[in-house]
């Protein structure tokens, strides 16, 4: 049923990854629209598309136009098959895996979570198998047509050898992830960083498609920004990019982890939140979401600790406006699910510091359900089934 | 001598503009490398390399390698013929303009300048036509292989109409330059923002050279940086990109023009360096050259002001380098004439804010002779004749 090549991508020329990105993304899309969009022939197009259609990944929609009268070949749009292969994905965080399957199109069709006491690599690996085969065997009749599995974990990590060099909420260093992933699933892993695969979902799935530049900024615990930039994920150059939490907002704020001094993280990632909010009502035993809720019940001391974060996040967002000037940025987040107090602070931020027509920029601000973090994972395994 | 169309770009296919770039940033190159680095065929080579020959843009260096014995073409090297045209290019700064002919590597040739006293258009169009005149009939022949003229302007330039859309330093709003300035010299014109102008030049012809990612950033009268991420300038979707100069990196810090709050340059530009040695130092009539004397001579007052503008400007360079991951950072312009009160703050900065790796981006801290700008407008007009 699946190619000899188990492993590798499907689209090994140019042309055929061009034709099946386009489709998977944008379309259906007719062989004139792709050859067009594309700078392809018509002769090109077909040629890549016809090993994708046999494959049973693309089909062609009843004819809707002719090139010209009596020109032949009808003008079939084509469009993606979306149950022809499903994909895991997996997030994973220092006490609990969540996990989703997804179609070729990264619609989520199944979703399962198992909490982890232990968030060691031998831990997390048998917790890993069991999470998959949970989704796997379940009703729905995946394992049959699922060879991939696309893993996201926060910290540094090397897509290419799907190495997790360093993720310290799990205290891992240079875990070679994907291969060990592999051996405990037989499944083909990708692994990527948490907030490049939700970008990357974005870019292929959501709001960024078809934008030659947008941003996703990520609130929580880190604060974390993908960017896609002339059509690409920025990956930097010396393998730090998008880290908005760490630009400095505040010359006298407080000092961060990371060195330095009034980092946005330092001021409205979730423990400096709860910090500040202890120091400013005098409850050492405050949580976070005892701290949301002085907020919401009008506390001013705690409303002005979410003011103080908005408003740095904001003003890192313009940074992020004012430099690379995306088409859009979608703000999201764990954070957020207590947006109602951030939100018109991190608008009047970016509104301040946006510097001329950097703030026509569209920012959507909305809490993210933590399947999407799992579904970024699955976007990232479909992308390596389909770009070398 | 040239072909027809004056004002096309040589390479109208995409094989040629590639070819053809390849050879004049990273040549010289044989047809095997070309072949190889372009994902072309040989033949693919040789046929866009064959028209760029017979009008003598390229040359055949002595054949150095054969493809295997006996297979016929030897792979002789392609080269650029670098006096085959030549290039104006001009900086229009409020009290003069700077121009330089340039060779087709965007080497310098001959420079002159005229002082403005008066930066209306009409008074700016009427010197210029003198400066461009003064340039190519001058020692040199160059008025015979002359036909493009490259303009760097600061301020919202739209490249692709050729319109300056508002210049603060020359009060200029909706200019349609480039077609004014052709009218005059008889030339065909590129206008671009300077700072852009000068990004150009570096990817091209300076440290950017085959470089995935860097930036360019200038400290003078105003704080600004070009970037190039994933191969290309980043333009900024809404029109604005690269405002290193507008990000706030003091919370509590002075305001600033752009209505923001702590920006780089109210901190760190010329205007807003010697306010603040004014201030410090209790003389309303100080000039930057005083501020600067003052420094050196060991006036601790004013000495701070320097480090205080050194520091936001690292931290500005760090923001760039935590969310783009530039390959190489340059940090010039004007203000760096004063470099020795700046440098050691500029990269203190830049460690305390980087986030790991990103300190591993080297940073070149040089003075920019002046002339450069107009050499970045000449690398923009060069890039006119070979990309469409």
């Amino acid at each position: 049923m699946f190619p000899e090549t188990g492993t590798a991508s499907l689209a090994a020329a140019p042309a055929a990854t061009a034709v099946f990105t386009a489709v998977l993304t944008e379309g259906p899309l007719s062989r004139v629209t792709l050859a067009r969009r594309l700078g392809l022939s018509s002769a090109a197009v077909t040629k890549a598309a016809r090993p994708l259609i046999d494959m049973g990944y693309l089909y062609e929609l009843a004819a809707t136009e002719r090139t010209s009268a009596g020109a032949g070949r009808p003008a079939s749009p084509l469009a993606v098959q979306a149950d022809r292969e499903f994909f895991v994905g997996v997030k994973i965080t220092a006490d609990e895996l969540i996990g989703v399957v997804c179609d070729l199109c990264a619609d989520v069709r199944a979703t399962a979570r198992r909490p982890l006491s232990d968030p060691s690599v031998e831990a997390v690996l048998t917790e890993l198998g069991r999470l998959v085969d949970g989704l796997l065997d379940g009703p729905g009749d995946y394992r049959s047509r699922t060879r991939r599995l696309g893993l996201a974990v926060s910290g540094d990590v090397d897509r290419t050898t799907g190495q997790v060099r360093y993720s310290p909420f799990l205290h891992w260093r240079n875990v070679p992830l994907s291969q060990q992933a592999a051996r405990t699933t037989g499944l083909t892993v990708t692994v990527e960083n948490d907030v490049k695969a939700l970008t990357a979902a974005e870019h292929w799935f959501g709001e960024g498609v078809g934008a030659e530049s947008f941003a996703l900024v990520t609130v929580g615990t880190g604060i974390g920004c993908g960017l896609v930039v002339n059509g690409r994920l920025v990956s930097g150059s010396h393998g730090v990019a998008g880290e908005i939490g760490h630009i400095a907002v505040d010359a006298s704020g407080p000092d961060c982890h990371c060195g330095g001094r009034g980092c946005v993280e330092a001021i409205a990632g979730t423990e400096a939140i709860v910090r500040q909010a202890r120091d400013r009502s005098g409850r050492p035993e405050l949580t976070i979401d005892d701290a949301v809720a002085l907020a919401r019940a009008g506390d001013e001391r705690v409303g002005a600790v979410f003011a103080r974060a908005g408003s740095a996040i904001g003003s890192g967002i313009a940074a992020v406006a004012n430099l690379v000037g995306p088409a859009r940025i979608v703000v999201s987040g764990e954070g957020l699910a207590a947006y109602d107090l951030f939100e018109a602070h991190i608008r009047a931020g970016f509104e301040r510091q946006a510097f001329g027509a950097a703030v026509d920029c569209p920012l959507s601000i909305r809490p993210l359900p933590f399947e999407e973090w799992a579904r970024g994972a699955a976007a990232v395994s479909i992308q390596s089934l389909v770009v070398a």
